[in-house]
């Protein structure tokens, strides 16, 4: 029933993975009760409509018939799908077959009664009969002969093919190659600027000529998320060394996957939707967060700023939503050279995933180059003035707006310090000296500005610029402008707090 | 491809829901390009599976062929779908058929090359045919009698059965009847209490037997959630007047169909299911916020007391992801009395949706009973002193040990105000004199305690003992101490304070 299997399914059925097999224990309860309760589609037939192998097994006590049924299946160059009958709580007189043998301990009195109906002794509670013991035991020397081959393989793989063999080492050890970062490019200050969509996608092209075990892909945005590099081809069933992924309208499926590969190995991988959709994927980004898995989660169109598509497509509450989410590092860079950075830091970050708010409309591209200091999640972009007495801090889109206020605040003689704050999580890891040095406790004057939810801004400063309600659809310039996203309101929201 | 969608299909499928007819506009391109580079199932077999009525129309400009099918569609019990092969912008030379026609407008130039191939004037560049404008303008004629057709007949009805007829009305109106919640339980104090999702329990009972039009379900954890009150019968395909709906595991399609019966009015839904699993049906969530919905969503198994399930099921950030969004409220309840204002809070609401944050385990009932101001989302449970210079404030499960602690703060000399502290929206809403009198600004020494993420407390605390990290699995007791929720913890980070 569980949708991210259904869409897991779809694309497996698609891509032909035919090492999966599902064994389906088809029990006929779920926690309500009888599945027929909410639950009486043709499973087989979905599953072959999705391009699997599917077979029946009757009895799922039979386990020859099991066993014959996963040889068919690893032998069909499909996907399998083995619905095995099985019956919950086998045994147990008045809970078998039933919720109750699920969701409840059987107690004593129906555990006694089933040992006895399987012919099984009441004594030890917990018994393991010798044969049963000796013959899982064997898993442990089949499992160090297969490791003794595999490693002899590789030896002698590593012989033959000598660079191949090192390269092959590196990328199962997650190492990355010397001078990876060397060719990121680094962008000129530029009024006009581009989308950090955009500085993402070249970004991309660069890491990726340098890390063969980059792969990505989007859940069917590829155009409007840039994420497609320049040399990648389509991972498909005819084309396994395809380093992109077609996703399709799957986003919890693609962040499950994206999630396996990143824990597997051997990968870089990354995938992209709009940060609305966010939402879909939610539990993948924290199976990422809880599992360390360092999954990379490219999130486009970070803001009203996206415009026309309205409030449907415009997130509000998102940004908040990931800083909640513990160990996931979420960054969203003010300019090109905070992407550039704001990748360098995802593709290090071994524990942990890391998600990057990237704006669909074009952002200036400040004048700070090599002084980003992203990693440290918040830095002075700027005082204007030798002792200023009102912080502005913003991240991502809005770093320019306060940038410009701060300006026209200096001018009228405030002394006023500009803070870029992409990212909440790597400031809190900075010691308090480094934080002091930023936000200095004596000045209390601090305004923050975001394009989104203000939930948890009180945390660095005293009054918020932000969105509690949902957007709008216009062209952007106009919905800032409405929204108060304007220098205008900015100089006047700081003169406030002064 | 979408999941919600399908998971839509297959309960639409088990229900039998005749009445839905899905035109499935079959154009063979997605955003990415071909649905081929994605999606290869046997999508009509798919819908087969889950017990629809498929057609096939392989030239969608074939009106007769369309509306011959939709005609089959409604005289067939079952849901239907028609698989309607299309060419996406049909006529524009360059773009026809490709992706380029749903992600971009034509321009000047494709748009006249098109409308030349469809012999279709160039001017005015917007045209509605006479004969179009009148074949749609019946439409207005046409509903006038239909409604007119609808007044009638609800007018004989009512005059044939008055009473049934005025009641017919009322659920209509959304208005609720006069002593509705005449019933609702009162809890007495005590000490060992019952978990709020039991107290939840009971109030439905209550509110079940007063509101006819009260009806909800459970994405598959009905036992758990205790969303199934005494005299609901199941809604099943040969029940339609069962008042309980068996979601199964299909939370986002849970949230979608319970946003949809809102919309339609004249019922009241709620649905349960973990809070842990808010995040599967997010999107449902928003949609019911922005759209003024008012689905009562029940969240159960709220922290880390649900106890031995386990970091994957033990909610953290929830409570603040569900807090930013706008237009939401969130109700954490503190004990059985609060439970039952809480309730009859959403039910009352008409212009959004309300959560219920509850408990897996038991909470003292307080003894507060009708002092609950539930609706002003915060107040002053208890000042022990007179000149309180410290408040600790509370929701949910942590408002008792807050309690506990300020007696013994009390006992030690420092008075305390003890804030009980549901919902942060309802206590937005209140005035400044009313806010100003629970959390007065004089009194800085304040700290939160709430078993989730801290982010956003900062609004109202000076401190807070929270969970910026993930769970564990053990009795809840256990947890509790372990992660710093005692009383003793509780004392110290006060005393600091002051």
């Amino acid at each position: 029933m569980e949708r991210v299997a259904c869409s897991a399914a779809s694309l497996a059925g698609h891509l032909s993975l035919g090492r999966i097999i599902y064994l389906y224990d088809d029990n006929h309860v779920s926690i309500d009760g009888s599945t027929d309760l909410a639950f009486t589609e043709d499973r087989a037939a979905r599953f072959e409509a999705y391009g699997w192998h599917v077979q029946k097994i009757e009895d799922g006590n039979d386990v020859e018939a099991v066993d014959s049924a996963v040889r068919a299946a690893k032998a069909d160059p499909r996907p399998s799908l083995i619905c095995v009958r099985t019956i919950i709580g086998y045994g147990a007189p008045k809970k078998q077959g039933t919720s109750k043998a699920h969701g409840e301990p059987l107690g004593d009195e129906e555990l006694n009664a089933a040992k006895q109906n399987l012919g099984w002794p009441l004594e030890p509670r917990f018994l393991i009969p010798g044969e049963v013991l000796e013959f899982y035991r064997e898993a442990v020397e089949k499992g160090r002969e297969r490791e003794f081959d595999w490693k002899m393989r590789l030896d002698a793989y590593k012989q033959i093919h000598p660079a191949l063999g090192v390269e092959l080492q590196r990328r199962l050890n997650g190492a990355l190659p010397d001078g990876w970062d060397s060719d990121l490019p680094t962008f000129p200050a530029d009024e006009k600027g581009l989308a950090t969509r955009a500085s993402s996608g070249k970004v991309l092209d660069a890491l990726s000529a340098k890390l063969p075990e980059l792969l990505g892909g989007s859940a069917d945005l590829t155009p409007s998320n840039n994420t497609k590099f320049a040399e990648s081809g389509d991972f498909q069933k005819d084309n396994p060394t395809g380093r992109y992924l077609r996703f399709g309208v799957r986003e919890h499926a693609m962040g499950a996957a994206l999630n396996g590969l990143n824990l597997y190995g051997a990968v870089i991988a990354y995938g992209g939707t709009f940060l609305i959709f966010s939402d879909y994927m939610k539990p993948a980004i924290r199976i990422a967060a809880i599992s360390h898995a360092p999954t990379i989660f490219v999130f486009t169109h970070d803001s009203v700023g996206l415009g026309e598509d309205g409030p449907t497509h415009q997130p509000i509450e998102h940004l908040a939503a990931l800083r909640a989410v513990p160990n996931l590092v979420t960054i969203r860079p003010a300019d090109a050279n905070e992407v550039a950075e704001a990748w360098k830091f995802a593709i290090q970050r071994r524990d942990g995933p890391t998600a990057l708010a990237l704006t669909r409309q074009a952002v200036p591209t400040l004048a700070i180059g090599p002084f980003v200091k992203l990693s440290q999640g918040a830095y002075v972009l700027k005082d204007f003035g030798d002792s200023p007495k009102l912080i502005l801090m913003a991240s991502g889109s809005e770093v320019s707006l306060i940038y410009t206020a701060a300006q026209r605040l200096f001018a009228e003689g405030i002394e006023t310090r500009v803070v870029s704050f992409p990212s909440w999580e790597l400031f809190e890891k900075q010691d308090e000296a480094y934080q002091e040095s930023v936000l200095p406790k004596n000045i209390i004057a601090r305004l923050a500005v975001e394009a989104g939810a203000t939930l948890g801004w009180e945390r660095y400063a005293k009054a918020m610029i932000g969105l509690d309600h949902y957007g709008a659809s216009a062209p952007y310039k106009v919905i800032f402008e409405n929204f108060g996203f304007t220098v205008e309101n900015v100089v006047a929201r700081a003169k406030k707090l002064i």
